[in-house]
């Protein structure tokens, strides 16, 4: 598949990377079309691996991954084009977190989240958050963590939602241990579990956990 | 040991009934010193079980219980009398929780927590923020869920987390699943945890259930 993955920091490069390695064709936009790191990144994957700008990433795109940090979500989708979005599938993996003081700061919270932003400044896109509540290594790569671990995705559209669980499905994410929370509104429930994730984060010394849902019956 | 368990709602009652059984003396605190839920529960429970006013409650325990909702959780304890709760392990269970138009808000939320408010209200006494995660009846009896899932403890007072990991281990809970979190600040972080217990609740049908933290290593 055709993908085009928003972000050139570790996460975007890292979800970039293992889609390479899976065989799909990947772009990586950025915000202007010489950015070093990505064409470094394009250079080194593959030659199914290319760099672009948001809007020739998400041009070429069957799938469209959101990897750019949650405060500037809105702004790189935006230089990407809601004509380049429309009716494709746009996965948000992105916290809208900021420092200030030392403390992690979510913006919005509560009573909105980046997923529904998202959505509704692109009504057209099938937006689907996931994989927002663990470490980019543990995306692409959930062995890292022992145990029948969970990921959650929420979104509006049930097809959309089926196919990125086929995608997580690839990066070794059994459909069994993805978990729907149903629409595009959980996305503000995920989205404030990053302090919990932070804090213990901090006290493991490690971001190789996640957490495994375990109910009765 | 005497508990005061302040609240008369389902999980006053829940955590002061498994503490009677447990061997304990237990007061039930409510606003009003003739509470008819109070008193039923008292007479039902054991000779060990008691009902009062929140004051009459924490005068006499050695560790008091704050199980009343978030949102009056500071005007309960004020009734309760900083002079009863100076020095004693004051455990919150609380969340901050309130339904606008069908939708669970947390006030406050992310910048501070209903466990820092009452530490600060309540400078002398020793906080322990605990159990809110779970539904009450895992509270008490988390072999209801299976795995050896999780539960947290945050506060400033490293012997008072001791002895509320004790009291969790009557409850069930090992000390190795105990999760300790560092000082009261973390409470903010198991609270922003609620929304997605509450749509995970939803989709399940079940309040059963609970996360096990997994992590390499």
């Amino acid at each position: 598949m055709r993908f085009a993955v928003l972000g050139t920091g570790e996460v975007g490069r890292t979800l970039g990377g293992r889609l390479v390695e899976l065989g799909h064709e990947v772009t990586l936009g950025s915000r202007t079309k010489d950015n070093p790191v990505a064409l470094e990144w394009a250079t080194a994957a593959a030659e199914r691996a290319r760099a672009g700008t948001f809007a020739e990433a998400a041009a070429s795109a069957e799938m469209v991954v959101n990897a750019v940090s949650g405060r500037v979500a809105l702004d790189a989708l935006r230089a990407a084009g809601a004509e380049n979005l429309d009716g494709k599938i746009l996965v948000d993996v992105c916290n809208p977190l900021a420092f200030q003081d030392g403390e992690a700061r979510l913006d919005p919270v509560e009573s909105d989240s980046v997923g529904e932003q998202i959505q509704r400044a692109f009504p057209h896109a099938r937006v689907v958050k996931t994989l927002n509540t663990v470490n980019c290594q543990v995306m692409v790569d959930p062995g890292r963590v022992p145990g029948a671990h969970h990921l959650f995705v929420c979104g509006e559209d049930a097809a959309a939602k089926g196919q990125v669980t086929a995608m997580l499905g690839e990066f070794g994410w059994p459909a069994e241990r993805v978990l729907d929370l149903g629409g595009i509104q959980a996305a503000r429930t995920v989205e404030m579990y990053l302090p919990l994730w932070l804090t213990m984060m901090r006290r493991f010394g490690t971001a190789d956990f996640n957490i495994e849902v375990r109910r009765a019956g």
